[in-house]
Parts: C-alpha cells; sequence; structure tokens
C-alpha cells in the first residue's frame, strides 16, 4: 500500500519549479517501474515528462503536473517551501495543492489498484514538468510522442485541485475559452488649444471601450456560465497636458463559451472598431491572439463515473462546472474525454500553499474507486 | 536715433535662457538710464527684472521679456543661436522673434519718442527674465513691486509676436481660459474571468472621457472662438490580461471662453463624475488646476489706438483675436486695460528662429505712432 501523503511529502522536497525537474519525475519513474509499469521519460527542450502505462487494452489515464510555481517571497512563508513541514494535520509546501498531493493520490491510487486487483485493461499516468510555464514542451508533447507511438487513452482524469470549499463539491468538465483584443487608435498629434487642428484617438477610444465594456456578450449556455469581456487596460502615456496624442492603446481580455468561437468574436470586435473608425475617422487596429477556444466534455459515461465515486466517498454531489483557470484538459481533450477533479485549492500559488493531509488519503480512495469502477 | 534691430542684435548675443539674465537687462538699463529713464532692477528669487520710468502723470506701458527658451537640438541649428548672424535680410538666433525684437522695438521708439517729442505724461518700460520659465518671478513680482511703489500704468501693450502670417494682421485684446481637470477612478481589482467579483473602473472611465470628449461646451462668443476640451490621456499601466484592474487614470484640458470660468466648468466636471460614479458604482475623484481665467479688454480706446496706428504703417487692419496661447497680459490685465501687438512669430522656440530686419523697423515705426497717437 502506497501512501499517498507520504510520496506528496516526497515530491514537495523536490524543488520542481518550472522547468526544473527537480528529482520529481525519477522519484515516480523509481516508484512505479518497480510496481510493473512500463516507463518512458519524454524530454523536450528544457522540460523533462513522464509517461508510464500499466497493461493493455481498454485505457484509463490520468494527467498532473510536478512543476510547481515560483515561490515568490521567501521571507513571507513560515516554513521551508521545500521542507514538507506538517502542523495540525496540514502538509506545508510549494506545491501541496498543486498538484503534487494529486500526483501522489493517482500514482498511490494506480499502483495498488494493479497490484491488489489486475484490471482487464491498462492505466496510463501521463505527468508533465511544464504546466506552470509555457506549457508547450510539457502535455502537448507527451500526446504528440503518444500519437507517434501508438499509445492512447480512452478517457482522461486531470487531477488538478477543482473544489472550491470542500472536498467534493465540485468537478470539471470543459472550460471557457480565453482570447485578449489588442486595438491602437492612430489620430493626428496637435495642441490641446486647436483640437480641430488635431484628431485625437482619445473620445473614439473611450466611445469602443464603453461599448465593448458594457456589452453582454451572451446570458450562458446548458453548461457554461455567460461570457465575460474585461477592459484590461487603457493607455496613452501622454505627459504634456498641452498636447492631444497621437496614439492610445487599450486591451480587452473575452472568456467565452460555446456560443462563441475566438473567430467569431474576432469578427465581433473588428465590427466594432470599423464601426468607430468610420465615426471618428481615425485608424483603428486590432490585433488578436486565442489562448484557448472553449471545450467541453458533455455529461455523461465520464462525468458519471467521476461523480458517483466522489459522491460515495465524499457524501456529496459534485456540481458540473466549466469554470476557472486553464489547464492541461484543454490539450487532453483533443486526445479523449477528460474531466477534472481534485481536493480544494485554496492556498494554491500562494505563501504557505499547504493541504490537508486528510484529503490526500481522500482523493486517493476516490481515484481507485473511480478505477474499480471503470474496470468493473 | 536707436537703430531696433542693432539692439536686437546685442540682445540676442545675450545668452539669457530662463532664468538666466544674460546681460540683457543690464544692457536695456545702461541704455535707458543714459536716455533719461529712471530704472529699478526687480529681482526675486534667480529671476532679474527690469521697471523703467520716463516722465510722470497719465502712463503708457510696454511689457515684454528677454528670457528665451531652450536652445534644444543645437546641431539642428545652422547658426550660432546666439551669434545674431544675418543672412538675407534675417536676423538669427533664439529669441529673434520671441520676443528680443519686440523689446528692442519698443525701447528704442520709447527712448526716441521721449528724446525728440517729450510727451506731457509718462513711458513705462516692464521688462521681465522670467515669461518663458514658472513666471511666478516675473511679470508679477514687477506688478507686485509697483503696486508697493504706487506705480502704475494707465494703459499698457505686451510687445509678444501676434501676427500668424504677415505683419499687421492681427492684435491680441484677450485670451481663452486654460485648466486641467485630472480623474482617477477606483474600483477593485479582480481575476478578468471573473468580473462580477471585481468592479472595473475602465468602462466608467471610457463612459465619462467618451462624455467629455465628444461635448460641445458654447459655440463661440462675441470675441472669443468656441471653448475646447481635448482628452490628452487616459492611463491604467496595466501589463496583465488576466488582471481587472483597481484604477484607471485621465486628464483633460479645457480651453474657454468667457460663456466659462474655472469655476464653473469645475461644477460641470464634477457632475459628469457624479453621474459616472453613480452609474458604475464606482468611486470618481477629481482634481483641477484652473492655469488662467479668461479675459479681454473689450475693443474700445485701447485696441482702436493700437489698430489705427498698425493701419497706417502697414495698411492692415488687425484682426482683434483672443486665440493662442498664453501671455503675461494675463497677469497685466489685473493692472489695467492691455492689448498685444507684435511683428509674425512663426519661427518663435524653434530652430533657426529668425526675424526679418525690415519687420523690426515696422515694428519700431508702429510703437512710436501709437506713443505719439496716445500723447496727442
Amino acid at each position: 500500500m502506497i501512501d499517498p501523503a507520504a510520496l506528496t511529502e516526497d515530491l514537495i522536497r523536490c524543488a520542481s519549479v518550472t522547468p526544473q525537474e527537480g528529482g520529481a519525475l525519477q522519484l515516480l519513474e523509481r516508484l512505479l517501474t518497480a510496481h510493473g509499469f512500463q516507463c518512458t521519460r519524454v524530454d523536450r527542450g528544457d522540460v523533462s515528462n513522464l509517461f508510464a502505462r500499466w497493461g493493455q487494452g481498454k485505457t484509463f489515464g490520468f494527467n498532473g503536473h510536478t512543476d510547481v510555481v515560483p515561490v515568490g517571497d521567501l521571507k513571507a512563508w513560515s516554513v521551508d517551501p521545500f521542507g514538507a513541514e506538517i502542523r495540525d494535520g496540514f502538509l506545508y509546501g510549494r506545491g501541496a495543492t498543486d498538484m503534487k498531493s494529486g500526483v501522489a493520490a493517482f500514482t498511490a491510487a494506480a499502483i495498488d489498484f494493479v497490484t491488489e486487483s489486475p484490471p482487464d485493461g491498462s492505466v496510463v499516468l501521463a505527468i508533465t514538468g511544464d504546466e506552470e510555464g509555457p506549457a508547450k514542451d510539457g502535455t502537448v508533447a507527451l500526446l504528440d510522442w503518444m500519437q507517434t507511438q501508438g499509445e492512447r487513452m480512452d478517457h482522461c482524469l486531470v487531477g488538478e485541485p477543482t473544489c472550491p470549499d470542500v472536498m467534493g463539491d465540485m468537478m470539471k468538465i470543459g472550460r471557457r475559452g480565453s482570447m485578449n483584443g489588442y486595438f491602437t487608435i492612430t489620430g493626428v498629434q496637435g495642441h490641446a488649444a486647436y483640437p480641430h487642428r488635431a484628431n485625437n484617438p482619445l473620445p473614439a477610444m473611450a466611445r469602443l471601450m464603453d461599448q465593448l465594456g458594457t456589452a453582454t456578450l451572451d446570458t450562458g449556455t446548458a453548461h457554461f456560465d455567460a461570457s465575460t469581456l474585461a477592459v484590461v487596460t487603457i493607455d496613452t502615456g501622454n505627459p504634456a497636458t498641452n498636447v492631444i496624442p497621437a496614439q492610445c492603446r487599450a486591451t480587452v481580455n473575452i472568456r467565452f463559451n460555446d456560443a462563441h468561437s475566438g473567430a467569431s468574436l474576432t469578427d465581433w470586435l473588428q465590427e466594432h472598431a470599423d464601426e468607430v473608425s468610420k465615426d471618428f475617422n481615425l485608424r483603428v487596429d486590432l490585433d488578436v491572439s486565442i489562448s484557448g477556444e472553449s471545450f467541453m466534455t458533455p455529461p455523461g459515461e465520464l462525468s458519471d463515473l467521476v461523480a458517483r465515486a466522489v459522491q460515495v466517498e465524499t457524501n456529496r454531489t459534485p456540481v458540473l462546472s466549466t469554470s476557472g483557470g486553464t489547464s492541461d484538459a484543454r490539450f487532453v481533450q483533443h486526445h479523449c474525454p477528460v474531466v477534472e477533479f481534485g481536493l480544494v485549492g485554496k492556498t494554491m500559488h500562494q505563501v504557505d500553499e499547504r493541504v490537508e493531509i486528510a484529503q490526500i488519503h481522500q482523493l486517493k480512495s476516490i481515484y481507485t474507486r473511480i478505477l474499480r469502477d471503470y474496470f468493473a
């Protein structure tokens, strides 16, 4: 029986700030190999990843990461961020919730499950060292490698923290998309006393940002919250009050549900830009960057499986959510149906990041039950 | 007979960049004293000023400055900015138009007039070394000193360049006021994915600046152009596209005519700020700085006197204007009726600043005629 809390401690002691491997994947590789998993290190650039498979046939996969965000203000910590100190039932350290405990829980569950009740099928662990960084050489690289090797998962669970308040209250079946629109309006500089000799880009930018910032994109869809647009910055940088500036820039960030796509929203932004350009006789440039489209694994077999396990182990029915920030599920969804479930992540990325030790054990139990039911 | 062009040359050779006196006032003091003017140097802080009076009784005053703006990019000049070089009938140098030629012209006119046809009255020259700088220790200090000494002018002419295109085409009888409004909108910072948990100040600022930037303040009054408002900067400085910022700042510059005052416009700005504050439930702070109220010497005795002299000497009827940037007339107007007339100022503050030598002589003739008619 693998103790997932002890394994979390060992992982915390590996200083694996992205892209440092820090010994974390080596530790897991040794452990998994010793229990019959076939392990392959998939390295790309300065990032290391670990692919581990037990068995053949129908495959349940777990995805997670051992890299962590930087410590931040070390002086603000009350413990050594890589010391794995325990106090009052909590295990402290960078990565304690995000997500060394999750990796430890599914690793422990997978090893014990295949050892104690070997299934007619396969369990895969796809663990990356680049989730907190650029995420270009991490899960993406693992999935690329799997593709070339003919390796696949039929279903996948990402073990990120998903519960906002208490263990079991939420799982995630998808995510809103995210994109930025960068506007530049260019006019003609001039003296503030003679506005008619200049063409001021600022009232036009104000009109555009007022329109976009107060627009209603939708009111939500079946499994998604309403799409949102936030004007995040408007900047001119003109220190001279007697000068009308030539240029102004602004950025909007859109989180969008399945009623939209990056392309449809780009068109929508462009229409507003064109309208203001025409009304004010000014050049309006728009650049967009689409961080990710919205995605969802529709409620069904996989979400039911996970929800039942959570229900039995925690006596709570998890909400099927599509809220929150990004995760590697956005890559896995191109490979197979994917959901996310993990423990409470309140202190993730914070000083004195910590996890309730009881939750790590509970999480292992949930993951074990998922495997048992999946192969039943 | 004083040659005003030679005197301008001598003054250009004095490197009197604000607040440097550079020998310019010393030169004038010696010359005026030698011709019977009673001179007093009125110094305040690091600024030097010169008060000169000839005679007693009804007093006509000239106001001007010998300080000049910095040279700027010396390499871009084709001449020594303090060399007073002459080419093709033009005298080159910093201050050639703004306004050593004007000071030379009224000094030469005053000396020759009181020498050749001593009037039953008095001529005053109030010359400052701080017009291009903060203007706190210049004409203001001179007028303060005059007040304490019981010195006064009945009418005053400021010899700044006033003609946009050709000699004689414009005089100034007043000026629009100028003020800045500084807005700060403070909301609640938050994650761009959850706008409902934040309170974004940017759409509110956009609304406010759209309203102000497209407002019509008036359509002009009898002697003034329409008031104007220019949004000169909107700034946030938020580099993170996933963060809704807590604060945004913006500045508007208003040039206003006699339909408004700094106080009435402050109220108007505050009303808009309050409305947006209420509509968006955000704190909106407004600071204002009033650089100057609008002022005017109504067309009449003084403007007629100057316009007639210009008409006779140039065969042009000057437009009575209230346009343009600030000058020390804004201080003199509190002391006595004041108008401004000077030569063409196209190259003022520029590289290779220069004055047509013939205009300096013409300007002396106009000033001489004004004095003759005034005391006739």
